[in-house]
């Protein structure tokens, strides 16, 4: 009997399957939790979506995702404040506990990454109140060095880390996604740091393909069709004292196009195979 | 009067010039340096390239490239020494003193990044007396985590340099290419680093352009097409004491398809305003 009680599936994977949809895939299939984006959630209303994730006996390990905290005029600021909230209470609302933050990359036409990285800084403060008022963990995301202009400009585990020192990790973690950080270094060691600090967040799992796919978003793989090495990494996180779900956020194109099924048939084998001795 | 005496061509950015073409461009356009790859030394000889380089008046500002150094069998192990020891002899002849050593990604199905790295180790400890007696510096390159897979394990100007840091800084420096390490949030410290330890062996300049193309290995762009501050960035290494040359190098398809001409003359617009003041 394989035990798949720490797998989660984001609801990116099944990108067109809508949140009921995922749920009956996870309850038919055998997986025990659910990893659901905003904009699934809003299509059937927070408290709603709660209530059909707790109904149907699902766990919700996180939701993705807030962030996005790069702007550099009041207007702009203000409203990644608000639009952050918002999710903070959404999270709330879906006992998710985890809330994904993707920093944002540099406004358009700004090059200073330097100053950029600051304003993630200080959005960071003014949300951490917020989110510990309402049980809430902001969990920072480092995103692989391709996305640092266009989409997070937090690239690598350590600097993540050093952005949550201020705060208690309870309330500021970190996610280890293997796709974004596999190729680093200081993978281990900060991996270590991360579970000596009690930040480790959300493992979240799916390959590094190759090439990349020329919407370089999409090259996401299922663990297995790719070049990283889940043993080893699986193995640094479990020995950093992470017990927490397991989730399998994928995109890409091909997968999508594909019965959603079979897709999670295969990452359970995958799961099963590739990830799970190591845990 | 613009002072271009530490511009130089990287022979890629006009990808379908013969070496003669490069020579003749770099006189008419009076850029004074060029860094040749070695497919384009090998169509008229080393000897002979040496000799039209310098009867045309121009330095060779480095070697592109040898590396290529994680095969794990035997038969590969050597063939990397031999073709690595051959481009130090032809880095020797054409007086270029420096070599860029590209390391190289995972083998063909073998995921071992930790041990990948290893072997390059243990290549370079093997190359490093040879390149000695022949007065040639290896030059690391740490490539964009985009390329770990396939072309560089080697990530980071960090990684680099401890890699560099068991032999002498006259025999193995370090490249600090725009392209590759922009979005480092570690890169002032290391840079900083690199100019205490003297490894900064080269200065490379290019952008990085959005969307990353279809192919990812053509997303560099000229200076000011894309995200990178170059201000900041070039007087970090200014600032760290490199004096060399400012190298060129751009491989983007729509950049190629245009006159050679024109676009020497852009490149020299660009580091006129954009990396000149800060060098």
């Amino acid at each position: 009997m394989i035990d798949f009680s720490r797998l989660s599936l984001n609801s990116a994977t099944t990108k067109y399957w809508t949140l009921e949809q995922v749920i009956e895939g996870c309850v038919r299939t055998g997986i025990p939790s659910i990893g659901p984006w905003r904009d699934r959630v809003a299509e059937v209303g927070t408290e709603r979506a709660a209530k059909l994730i707790s109904n149907a006996g699902l766990r919700v390990s996180s939701l993705c995702r807030g962030g996005f905290l790069t702007a550099s005029g009041p207007a702009g600021r203000g409203a990644a404040v608000r639009d952050n909230r918002a999710a903070i209470l959404e999270a709330e609302t879906l006992g998710a506990g985890e809330l994904f933050l993707v920093v944002g990359g540099l406004p358009d036409g700004d090059r200073d990454i330097i100053a950029a990285r600051r304003r993630v800084a200080e959005r960071l403060e003014e949300l951490v109140p917020f989110a510990a008022d309402h049980g809430v963990r902001l969990v920072l995301e480092p995103l692989h060095p391709m996305y640092a202009a266009d989409r997070a400009l937090l690239s690598t585990l350590g600097q993540a880390l050093d952005l949550a020192a201020p705060y208690p990790p309870a309330v500021v973690g970190v996610a280890v996604d293997t796709f974004h950080v596999w190729w680093d270094p200081q993978l281990r060691e900060q991996i270590v740091r991360a579970g000596r600090e009690n930040r480790i967040a959300s493992y979240q799992i799916c390959d590094f393909n190759l090439p990349i796919a020329s919407d370089a978003l999409l090259s996401r793989g299922i663990m297995g069709d790719g070049v990283i090495d889940f043993a080893t990494i699986t193995g640094w996180v479990a020995a950093a004292g992470y017990t927490g779900d397991i989730e399998v956020e994928i995109f890409n194109q091909e997968i999508w196009n594909n019965p959603g099924d079979e897709l999670l048939e295969t990452i359970k084998d995958r799961y099963a195979s590739l990830v799970l001795p190591f845990s």
